[in-house]
Parts: structure tokens; sequence; C-alpha cells
């Protein structure tokens, strides 16, 4: 039985009381029709960003102290309300985002069985939610006992989490990041992304229907709505806040970054900021894999390339590459054009595309069509390996339908490639032979690149499984020691204690 | 057979090369005489500086790609060749610190040790050098196939590491920080203490053998001498060094963190910064524990109360204490009194104490005598709760010979002033009954609040073994996710990478 579909109400929700904050009012955003969306929502005052920070640190001390099976039924609890929003939350996320409703359904699934394998891991205990190591007591031990040490992992503290524009669902409200702190024990307290007000709103309705069914203390969860910067900056400058997850532009992260820098005590800011997931295709790829030229195509498009882990580049040999590039050219020319997420998202958009068709050392290779002025076409570009190792533009991150081919004349040219780019949160490699030592170091060296290392596969799909590692060396992300998918991820909001008696 | 004693250089280490780096001269200092030593240093250059960076990220690609075998032996080398220095070592850093030799003798083993355990970690191919997390394929899974996924870590790449004054082998040249960077596979940029500028030739002499008797690329260690602060700065803002490692002073750590700062790329900062590490006796201890008061006074006079565990703060019931009291008396009346490491930190202490001795909250319970004027001599203040809960200078570290009582009146008290405190490296609890409730929300308070929590034991002494944890809440370290002691210690120094196939 659907739930009956409720107004929004433009509202930040503090501490378990919906509340407008301030008078200032902003509106969502219709990329499909490129207008305003006419529900109003309200900037949040900063008054009520300190009562939610000092609502999370009282809450701190009742929540860290709940068991790992409480935590568990509360993430399961959560992950049911969400399905039970139904399709109102489609509608409006679709509405908000001009996502196909097909993604936004796997994306949804994709985050409710996040929620779900932390409650799994939680009910299992695992680690590093129990004891991690431990050594025995030696009482004889000369010339000194040996105590008996126990090692095991606390929760930071309130956590700021800032929602993503291009996962309204995985890596927003309550995608990977707030999952992964109220796993470990931490409150949240969540900045709304201003593209997607209204999605952030139902997801805060389903977490606030867990937290009342969980009887879990209401400074668990605060969600903020506006678009004054100083709301974010009050929030990760508030002494309660022991960590903050953020997923967006290397311009907001370095922002955030400088006022971290301010406070009396540093804090850990795991700032995911994109990466341009290099693709090295071998000579023997061009052969063994005819349908890669389109499956490259194929996956640079998903999203209307707006996935972080969207392949922005493709190092092609420069001989033999005629049927891959045809193939390019005949997948790219017939691509149909879309809107992005955001008219700011457009507008940096086509100011790369302007940026990359007057360099001298670029080619168009092929281009779809424009079919509103609104939209973001998709371009793919050539040059060869010297000019991408003379011209820093070519490095860059174009988010949106855009890569750049690479044309490489031999495997040390190859390596030099490789060893020029900048850290990231991906790369695949075609056609790769492990026995074979060029490649095996090639591999070695691109694997000091990157946050994850793909074999004969597409980079987009991030896999939610224990194993999975989605961060990279800086700028893809500004802390490489850790991951913001899979288990791995509470330990972002953990930190060790040991026990000795 | 003793190794031929050969006369101190005053040169830097750089990849290999003994330099003297430049004609500015600096000398090690004799506490106990109280003045300079004769032996000359230079202060090395600061285009030595980016050499040897230049050199650790040149060899970083060598040696991240040695097997965990060849860096097990490798580390086993160090410990041998720190033996073969023999008394020399021995003699040299009792000149230049005062250190008691049988002192000296037991943090010789311990660095040495700390070694070999992480050279059996390696040997053992130990979490987390090996694959820590695996997930099988499922090619049929609908609607996508399930990729096979290993989750393995890299070492991050040249450490830049300095050196304390307070223990000039186990947190020095070839301590904790540069064992676990160099187990995990990443060159070491050492900045050498100015107070023990001899005992840091020795020991990388030590490394130079290492080095040439495992065949090491010479740019795996280097090791710069000088009192130029620049030289600090210019290490920090290298770009070829991804973490630092540091045990120093908040002062020091501040500095080196506005550089750190200012870096295009963010990296780690681990520093230790000093602890007053709370005594909690319960009223219990009073009479079940006669000998806590002399233990605690013998503890807090270790290293002349030069360790980061000295216990600084004892929380004392106010009713029934007296016997306790007198103790603390009489052991504090009869303690020698000695010099400490440095004229400053001499300075810093007659600083402290003048300050508590006017503070108007404070009584001063019992000192020593002072026998020489460049001494520092025991101090015991105390004061009640109230006062300690009012007055930030007393919640301050003094590094030396003092310790502060504060007097509780009931539980409620002594939980306010639990909360009040902050961040430690370790708290030790005397008398608690973890049946008790009271007691155990005293616990669990006091465990967010450190980084070791002990109980009915000394907080000085760190056993190196796979579960300690050595580190805590800012202040005092800046990263409370890691640990500078213990095979966890390797994680500093290393990041997760996924590998899809």
């Amino acid at each position: 039985m659907p739930h009956t579909q409720q107004a929004l109400s433009g509202y930040s929700y503090i501490a378990g009381q919906w509340q407008q904050g301030s008078s200032e009012r902003f509106y969502g955003f219709s990329p499909v029709q490129n207008e305003p969306l006419s529900q109003a929502y309200y900037d949040i005052s900063l008054d009520l960003v300190d009562a939610a920070c000092e609502r999370a640190a009282q809450t701190f001390v009742i929540y860290r102290q709940t068991s790992t099976q409480v935590r568990s039924e509360f993430l399961n609890a959560i992950a049911d309300e969400i399905e039970a929003l139904g399709e109102q939350l489609l509608e409006v996320t679709h509405q908000e985002t001009n996502l196909p409703m097909a993604r936004l359904q796997g994306e949804r699934g994709r985050t409710i069985n996040q929620l779900r394998a932390f409650a799994d891991a939680l009910a299992q205990n695992l680690a590093p939610l129990h004891i991690s190591r431990e050594d025995l007591a030696d009482p004889a031990r000369q010339p000194l006992p040996k105590p008996h040490t126990k090692l095991k992992y606390l929760p930071l503290g309130p956590v700021a989490v800032f929602g993503a524009s291009n996962f309204p669902y995985a890596f927003s409200t309550l995608g990977g990041d707030t999952a992964a702190a109220l796993a470990a024990g931490c409150p949240v307290v969540m900045k709304s992304h201003r593209a997607h007000p209204g999605t952030s709103e139902l997801m805060t309705r389903a977490i606030d229907k867990a937290i009342q069914r969980c009887d879990m203390p209401a400074g668990v969860f605060s969600m903020l709505q506006g678009v004054n910067y100083d709301i974010s900056h009050r929030l990760v400058a508030a002494p309660q806040i022991k960590a903050v997850g953020f997923t967006g532009s290397m311009g907001v992260a370095k922002a955030l970054m400088a006022t971290i820098q301010t406070r009396a005590e540093p804090i850990p800011f795991y700032g995911e900021l994109g990466s341009i997931n290099p693709q090295v295709i071998l000579p023997e790829a061009l052969h063994s894999k005819p349908e890669l030229a389109e499956q490259l195509c194929a996956s640079m498009l998903m999203g209307n390339g707006q996935f972080c882990t969207s392949p922005g580049l493709w190092l092609v040999p420069a001989t033999g590459c005629d049927a891959f590039m045809d193939k390019v050219i005949e997948s790219i020319n017939t691509a149909p054009s879309d809107t992005l997420l955001t008219p700011g998202i457009v507008r940096s958009f086509a100011h790369a595309i302007e940026s990359l068709t007057e360099c001298k050392a670029t080619t168009l290779v092929a281009q779809g069509a424009r079919q509103r002025d609104f939209h973001a076409n998709a371009h793919v570009f050539s040059c060869d390996a010297k000019a991408f190792l003379q011209t820093s533009l070519l490095h860059e991150e174009v988010f949106g339908p855009c890569a750049l081919i690479v044309h490489y004349t031999d495997s040390v040219q190859l390596m030099a490639v490789i060893n020029a780019l900048e850290g990231q949160l991906t790369a695949s490699v075609h056609g790769a032979d492990e026995q074979n030592d060029e490649h095996q170091a090639l591999l070695e060296a691109l694997s000091y690149k990157v946050g994850r290392l793909i074999f004969e596969q597409m980079p987009t799909g991030v896999e939610v499984c224990p194993s999975m590692n989605h961060g990279g060396p800086f700028p893809s992300s500004t802390d490489v020691r850790s991951t913001s998918v899979g288990l791995e991820a509470m330990r972002r909001f953990m930190r060790p204690l040991c026990v000795q008696k």
C-alpha cells in the first residue's frame, strides 16, 4: 500500500524538528524544463546550524553506547522507510535531476543495499566493530611483566556530510557517508545539495520515521537546507564536528578545507573530487576486443557523463586504431544530447568544450547533435602523447559527456603518459597480459595513480562490497587513506583505543 | 668484537653521501655539564633538503617493489647494525641527553625489538601487508555481473620523520615512524633533533651499513642535521613528501601544520604532542592499593618526568586520602633533582612551576631539593575539582617532574572533571569495579578522552605489541586515527587499492 503523498515543506530538520530557519528562499531547478521549480525552500539560520551540531554532540554520548544490534536495526529501518517512500521519491528526484527513472531505481536499490550491508556487518559484529587485535599478559616476563592489551575501535563523534549533485541517493542524504557514520556510532549533520532539496526532504522523512520507529535519540540526524555558503562553513567550523564527508568540486572542497584549517582541533576532511579515469588500451585490445569503442562510448555517456568514474581519458595506440576510431565516431555522432544536473554544470561544460576546441593540440574526433541550447552534446577529442604531456588543460576533468583520446606510439610513450597522470579514482587496462614484463611495469606504475585498478571492464559502476575502494590519490580525493564505498568506509569515522589490563 | 670507534663528522647523510651542506655550525649540549659539547654539526642546505626528497621519490619506485621478505631482511639488518654500534652509541647519547645508562640500554633494546617486530610481520606477510578482503565474481548475477575485487595496501611514498628529544632511540632516527615507514615500503627523510645530533649520526651509520649490506637503493634514507627552522619547513613543503611523522611540542607542530596547509596536495601529519595522562584514583584504591602513591611518584619521576606518558594529573578523593598524601610528600621530598634534556626545557619547566606556584587555586603539596641551579626538582601541587574546572592553566602539560592532584568530593564531580579533560595519550584507573554502574559510566566517558585506557597500572612504559595504540584525541595527537607504536603504525604510511577483474 503506497504511503500518502505529503506536500513538501521546504524546511530543514534539526534533531527531530522541521524548521523553516529563515525567510530566505531558494528554489529547486528542473533541468529538463530549464527553469526553476515552484516549491520554495528556506536557508537554515546559522543559529540552527549551531543547534544541530550541539544536539549531535549531546546525542553522541547516547548513540555511541548503542549496541551493534540496535544500530543494525536502525539502518535496516532507514532502508525500509526509503522503500516506503515509493514513487514520490523517484518522481521528485527525476524532476530535480533529469536522471532517467531506470537509473534512479537502480541507484535507490544500491543505496538501500548499502544500508543493509552495513546493517549486516553490525549484526555480525564484523571488523572494525569488534576487537581486532589482542595480546595476552605475561606476568612472569623479565625485566617487566607484559600487560594484557586489546585494540578496539570507537566512533569519532558527530560527522558533517555534504551531498553530491550527481548521485542524489547513493552519495547524498542517506548515502554512503551517512550510512558509514551511523553504522560507526556517529550522529550526522547533513548539508543538503541545492540541486535536489526535495529529494533531501523526502529522504529525511524516511530517516525521521526510522528514528521514531527505533526510538533513537532525535539528535542522531539533522538535515540543513540552504544556498548561503556561510551555512557550510559554519558547519565544518563547529567544534562539535569531528569529521567531514564531502563529494563535489575542487573549488568548494578548497574553500571548506580553508575553513577547517582555522579550527583549533584538526579533523579529517574526506573530499571526493572527481577524476578522468584513464582507459589504457593496449595494442592487443584493438584486435581482441572489437566491442571496446562502443563500450567506452556507452560508459562515458552514462548519466550524460556525470559519473565520478566516467572514462574521460583513453590512451589508444597511434597505429592500428582506424576501426576503433571509426566506431567511436559512429557512436558519438548518433548520441542524443541531454541537459546536465544544474545550469552551472551546463555552463562549465560549455566552457570546457570551448577551451578544448580552441586548444591547438587537440582535434575534434566526433560530436553529437545538440538538440536544445541548454543541452550538453557528446564530444570526443584527440591529441598525441607529446601534446598531452605538455598541456595541463588536457589533464583536467570535464564534467559531462566528453572524452579525450591520447594516441601513443610505443610503450615508452605510454609509460611517460601514465607517469604524468594526476591521482585518479580508477583506471582500466584493456588487453594486458600479466606475464608480459612491459605490461607488468605499466600496471605497477598505474596502480600508484589510482584507488581502483580495473582489468578489462568499464570504470562506471562501483560495486558495493567489502573489498571495494572508492577514493584515490589527490586530486581525486583529499585523503587517499580511506574509501567512501564499502564496509571499510566505517573506518573513516572510527579510531583505535587500546585497553590495557 | 666491538667496532672501531670512528670520530663524528657533524655531517648530514643525503642518499648515501655524507654532506656538510653549509658552513653554519651548531653544537650539541651536555645537560649534566650545562654547557655546549665540542663537536660541531652543520646546518644542511635547503638545496640538499630538496635533493634528499628528490632521491627519496626516485627510490620509492624501486623500494615499493621490494618483496616483504627483502624489507624484512633490511629491517633486521638495521637492528643488527644498531647492536653493533655498541657502547659508543650509549656514551654519546648519555652525554647528549643525561638519560641514565640503564634507561638508554632499555630504550635501545626496545628500538631494536621494534625493528625486528616489523621484520617478523613482513616475513609472515601479516595484515595490512597482505590482501585483506576479497569478493568473488558472480558472472551470472542480474541485472549486472558481479566483478572479482581484492583490497590490498600500497605504500604512500616518501615520508618525513622528525625525531623527538625525549626518546633519542625509540622516537628518533631509527624509531617507530622510521621503522613503520620502511616496513610499509616508504623511503624516509629524517630531520635529526638538535638535542642529540651525535646519536643521529651514529644511528645513520647503522642504517648506512644495513643499506650497503642489503644492497638497498641509497635514496631509501636521508638524515638532515640543522637548527635552521627553514630546513624543517622546506622538508614538509616538498611535493615528493607524502606523509609526516612528528613527536614534539604543540608550538612546532602548529608551525609545521601551517606550512603543510600551503601545499597543493594535502598530506597526513601525524603529530604526537604530549599529554597529562590522568590517573583516576577511586576511593577503593586508597584502601586496596597502599603502594599507589609511591608507584605514581616513581612513574612521574621516570626520566625526570620527560616521558610523554608521564602521569601529570591525579584525581584523588578529597576524603580518606591522608595516608596517600603523606606518602606522596615522603616520596617527593626525598626525590633527587636532575637536569632536563635541553636548556629550553629547563626554562619552560621553571616557568610552569612559577605559574602553578603563583596560581591562587593551587597548593604546593611537596617539592624535592634542587641540587644545581639548572636542575628541575620534583613538584606536586593540589587543587580542588572546582578550581580545576575553572582554570585552564591547570589542564596544561608540564614537561618535567611535576604532577597536579585534583581532589574530588564525589562521583558527580569526578565525572565533571573527566568530561572537562582534553584529549590524552593515556589514562589509568585505579580501584574500578566493572560491575559497578557508576564506575562503568566513568570508564565509558574516559575512553573517549584517551588513546589507551589502563587498568590498575602506571602509564609509563608503552608495550611494543600488535594491539598497542599510542596516539589519542587532539591535542595529544593531531590524527587520532593512527598509532605511532605497534604493528598498526604501518597503516599510517599505506593506503588501499582495489584490484577489480
